[in-house]
């Protein structure tokens, strides 16, 4: 009898949002197991047994149901040192917004506190076995500090997760590293599988002096930033020679103080140790309205404008036509930061202000663009792709069909692959 | 004891698709029962006698589930001429795409054949009574041949629901007309109420050049249109003197024959008829394939290029540079057009082709902008006003608050108002 792999296609399949992928195998490898963050939505069961869970990153699609696993498994889980960081800081704002939102709360705060008994350092080059028979490869992602994409193998056949990932190296991390031999499926995201990104370098030019002519006219630079991008916005501007005050507010300042403990998994540690140095971190409403006092650039979660210091801020400047508010994350639809690039008005809870500020935005995207996923597939050359977490996985597949010789396929949440 | 309204938010709140508002009083009125056509999802049932089903236009997200209520009602279905013609054609269309698709099927073709027993014409200017004491007025809503906006007369009450509308005149139809005095609530469409619409007379100015200036250089000029959009796209052409041949193909050959049965509800029904007399229709691949040998311009379904004879011309034509694709429905994330835009691939079941026509869009639109959306609340000044069919229905419904003296909400599906 010819001994096969299941691959249980748990979550974010045809879907962005709630990753989870089982293998199984002598022993049952979880991939993620995330949470569709804005309606708490959780991927399908696993319905039996999982022997270790393998984190990629610090993003709650990824591991926010991390907590519901451990509590019912009690297996290993796998994770870098800024993955686990992140975990237990992420995790707990999670349970707080459900809290607040009315939505599903899938763990409790000691599930956090119980998980990190579980947690189990993971570095990029360790080979993990799971069992006797199961091993697991650990490479860089180059999605974000200590994301990971795995390799599992098993039964002759060698399975790579991609989980998030881009190529090109950032000011933050480098690009993603990996022994692309002999891999027989590839679990591939495709966010960006119908656009690319600008050059980096063109962009972070643009977008610095984007903020120096705010300064220069005597206006503040208000960047909001989800937490894991506000280090790099800091090197940007650092880098390019600010000569200005620079802020940093919100759950930015916690996610900056995780990187910089964990200089390993960062491409440049000092030129972020150097750009944090001159970082002034607010925390009081009182020193928020001190810095507002003269020229400067603050940097400030959240990144969609939903929440987080931003609001104070908006609410203070956004009849200043001088002031400029900067954007680097995508704008998702449905929320206050997409309405606001729509209308120029910022509509939250029950306030509704006519923006004044001049308005910009920059594409510093942390995923594969389009070319860089096709790419990506030609140079592993795989068996069989099975694209998943975005919104194209199918007409990606038929695209990766034409294009190479392999399989390419889009299953859905629920499906089960035999390899 | 004070009689109250409740108003039922049945569907099509905080999301686009599946209309359905219950306004329940001494009879119960029931404003459109439509689908998610994406996904075949059904509004929350009225879990209640049904006295009567209004529906407001032929689109099945607001007429799609109308064969279901009435096997469980029998109730009167009142529809314009256009509406029942078009139920007709997109009940069995639907029908058959959710077989082919393996999507939930919530009614038989028996069903569809009964709703026309209970369906009863009605016009603009019409007072309709359910039992003695409800009554619904019947306005033109604008937004196609037949498309009403109804408002229901009960318990001193008056609930103004708009359905999709437009203010605007196009080619096609007049704007909406209604009597705005006195009204207490309004269920409002805001699918626009992020984003206004260019002016028409310019787009179609340059969707005009666009086309002649393919044909000047030999090509075809291809126009992927939705059944209903086809007839304004046919007039463009020949009120601007189109000096080249204009076929017409797919289900957008019935809609456009259902409009010209109803003179009534048209703007210019001679500019239609006359438009319509010098189109060539097409039926077979035999013909298709003949219309492709001169130069001329191709009016076909479907809009969305997910099916129709539109699959079938751009193999034929892909790799023509001189010929062009011009666009004019909106390209909704996900669907194969969508993905050509971001592309410039056509990829459809298993076809992947890369485009070497030219490809433009042009911003057509049936609904209200969203200065629209904001005059028309000023020229109602209803005491209540709840957002629908939009994805920014919360703060759509907190900016209307800012600028006004009234009360407005964002409901959710499921919730009951009183009034």
């Amino acid at each position: 009898m010819k001994l096969i792999v299941n691959i249980h296609c748990l979550g974010g399949f045809r879907e962005v949002g709630r990753n989870g992928v089982l293998v199984e195998s002598s022993k049952n490898v979880l991939l993620d197991y995330g949470l569709k963050v804005e309606n708490a939505g959780k991927p399908k069961h696993p319905n039996r047994e999982v022997d270790a869970l393998f984190v990629a990153h610090g993003h709650l699609d990824h591991l926010g149901l991390a907590p519901a696993i451990y509590r019912q498994y009690k297996c290993p889980v796998y994770v870098t040192g800024p993955t686990l960081d992140l975990s237990n800081l992420l995790l707990r704002d999670s349970l707080k917004i459900a809290k607040l939102k009315g939505m599903p709360r899938h763990y409790s705060a000691t599930d956090i506190v119980n998980l990190h008994k579980g947690e189990k350092r993971i570095h990029y080059g360790d080979e993990i076995k799971v069992g006797r028979k199961v091993k697991v490869d650990v490479w860089d992602a180059g999605h974000m500090p200590g994301s990971c994409m795995f390799v599992v193998k098993t039964r002759g056949k060698k399975i790579l997760y991609t989980s998030d990932f881009k190529i090109k190296s950032t000011r933050l991390v480098n690009g993603a590293r990996f022994d692309a031999k002999n891999i027989d499926v590839v679990l591939m995201e495709t966010t960006y599988s119908s656009r690319n990104h600008p050059p980096r370098k063109k962009t972070e030019k643009e977008l610095f002096q984007d903020v120096k002519n705010t300064i220069d006219k005597g206006g503040i630079a208000l960047l909001p930033s989800f937490a894991i991008r506000a280090p790099e916005l800091l090197m940007v501007l650092n880098d390019f020679g600010a000569d200005f005050p620079v802020y940093l507010d919100g759950m930015a300042k916690s996610a900056t103080d995780i990187f910089l403990r964990h200089p390993k998994f960062l491409r440049k540690p000092k030129a972020l140790k150097a750009a944090t140095e001159k970082v002034i971190p607010l925390f009081s409403q009182e020193e928020r309205n001190n810095a507002l006092k003269e020229p400067c650039a603050i940097v400030t979660t959240g990144g969609c404008m939903e929440g987080g210091p931003i609001i104070h801020y908006i609410k203070k400047l956004y009849s200043d036509s001088n002031s400029s508010l900067i954007m680097t994350g995508f704008q998702i639809p449905g929320t206050a930061g997409r309405y606001l690039v729509d209308t120029n008005r910022f509509v939250h809870d029950n306030m509704d202000l006519k923006l004044k500020m001049r308005m910009s935005q920059y594409d510093m995207s942390a995923h594969a663009g389009r070319d860089e996923l096709i790419k990506f597939v030609k140079k592993i050359n795989p068996k069989k792709v099975l694209c998943m977490h975005g919104e194209y996985c199918k007409k990606f597949a038929t695209e990766l069909n034409s294009r190479f010789e392999l399989d390419a396929m889009a299953p859905k949440n629920g499906d089960v692959i035999k390899i």
